[in-house]
């Protein structure tokens, strides 16, 4: 049985145990979820820091209670958790959507099933409450698997899901953070505008086992603060940001999407899984600590084997992130490893 | 050295040699080309077939002599190979870009070079003459990978890049493939308008080896005849489309876009190559033949490893297909294998 909560020796200088200390016998995890890369301590009053894990905890048990339900599935667990986040408006995916360079939210998502190795993705749509319900759809009720702008729009609203008004997306919060970007490049200081960075790569996702041992994974964004019109990062890529497979992991990620896409990350950690049997905490942590990093590449991942072994690593300052073990224990994380 | 053009003691039922008669030594090669999963043979004319080959012949001189000139790169070879057939009115890329279900041509691309894994795409773009021109910009340019739709055209435009009106992309054959369609449709005859397939996955694609070591991919495409709008397929999305790492290989897909995505198909043969230690042909149609086919997912791939063995399965009924070896020698494909 793999320690997956726990580092390999080899990693342990840059990758410290995390929960080690906290459960003796590495627990069997039946859900995960990720509410995108922490921003520096300073950043956070303690106020914001317990809404953060009231509202992972919150979507933990959203997600749970759809693994507890007759029929319940890991695809509904990670729908369902995702949800909850999209809702909130405290993290960069639906609801707190950060805004574009032109005051715009452009939101993506995915979701993928690792037993069929279905999938469904819809990117820069504007006017879906929860894209992660729409990348669903896509993938239930559409021949395709990616969807982008107003044609995933269209779809999302033939298939009867909850439509709202863009302005629905205006949170202070993020629109302070864009206003800040616009002055200081009004006064020609891009270095400054490219300076400021709140919670960077904030993306949320999820991953989940259900009883059936098939495993899913799902992301949702609202992607860069200032981004360029019309860019889509790694959250709805396939295989970049996420990916399912019973035959090795499901991973969700988040970070500076450019480099996960390139690095296909989480595809390249099932591959690591499947091809090269690794544990998961080791092929995790390969790609996330000894790819990504040195490439310049922030960001981290959840990842969740068939056995129900968790893996979290990331190269940044924190994670928001928290887990369900299989007895339901629910334990909930932010800048402490 | 493996024997890249001649299939494996294991496949060969499946996968019967496709030159090995005509070269009596393995060739190395520096570029190949695809144009797409062919059409029945019976659908092809003698004149139709000649004009296919000479393109594909032009498309192949191109990129050599791209690669031949002083400081001339993979990159350079992949984007002047697949310009040629994006300018040409008989690929389903650029000029010859099939219809969607609403008579748009909406156009995808992307690109990428083995050394340090950047990579550039575009998605949905409709008024860019080379849409491989504009994902080597968003790669070049651009802080990002992946610009969709309205973004990217305006990326591109200030690039200096070539605009088009969108009529530029009307062609008769095309567009009588997609009237047929509508007829059927609007008979209410669903079954019969899903069974007009005319070239249904054909898309265009490059892999290139230069001098220096380092491999390069392209693929640009006009997606599914009648396909939903702000359907995005394969052909933009680094991992399923297109790949390329010096570690192990460069990747050209053509096929059902949606199962090139769920099966990170450029991502996996390269992970084979890189984890697994398999020769390059043995990896391509492992995931060509081994997984795609079982799961219904039609097309093929050219695939060239770091040593210029290439590999080009695919599973069906032909693929529009060279490749120009070390020597100079070019050879050009269609059925045949």
């Amino acid at each position: 049985m793999s320690n997956s909560l726990l580092p390999s020796l080899a990693l342990v200088a840059v990758w410290p145990a995390f929960a080690a200390a906290k459960e003796p016998a590495v627990p069997q995890v039946s859900l995960a979820v990720h509410g995108g890369i922490a921003a520096e301590k300073r950043e956070l009053n303690d106020e914001l820091r317990d809404t953060l894990r009231a509202e992972l905890r919150r979507a933990l048990q959203a997600g749970q209670a759809a693994l507890d339900k007759p029929g319940g599935g890991s695809l509904d667990a990670v729908e369902a958790t995702i949800r909850v986040l999209e809702d909130s408006p405290h993290f960069n995916a639906g609801r707190g959507a950060v805004f574009t360079h032109e005051g715009r939210n452009e939101l993506d998502a995915s979701i993928m099933e690792g037993k069929d190795k279905r999938a469904g993705a819809v990117a820069s749509v504007t006017i879906l409450k929860n894209p992660i319900t729409a990348a669903r759809a896509v993938m239930e009720r559409s021949k395709h698997v990616l969807l982008v702008g107003r044609g995933a729009e269209v779809f999302a609203t033939k298939a009867g899901l909850e439509i709202v008004d863009p302005a629905y997306f205006w949170t202070e919060r993020r629109w302070r953070d864009i206003e800040r970007i616009w002055k200081k490049e009004a006064e020609g200081d891009k270095k400054a505008a490219a300076l400021i960075k709140t919670e960077p790569w904030s993306t949320v996702g999820a991953v989940a086992l259900d009883r059936a041992g098939n495993l899913a994974a799902g992301t949702s964004t609202g992607g860069m603060t200032n981004k360029m019109f019309g860019r889509v990062g790694d959250s709805p890529i396939i295989g970049a940001g996420t990916y399912a497979d019973n035959k090795s992991c499901a991973v969700s990620a988040t970070g500076h999407g450019e480099y996960f896409i390139r690095y296909a990350v989480a595809h390249d950690i099932a591959a690591l899984v499947e091809y090269k049997k690794l544990p998961i905490e080791e092929a995790a942590s390969t790609v996330i600590l000894g790819k990504l990093k040195p490439a310049g590449g922030e960001g981290g991942v959840i990842a969740l084997d068939a056995h129900g072994n968790l893996a979290m690593p990331y190269n940044a300052v924190g994670m928001y992130r928290g887990y369900v073990t299989r007895v339901g224990k629910i334990v909930v994380l932010l800048h402490e490893q």
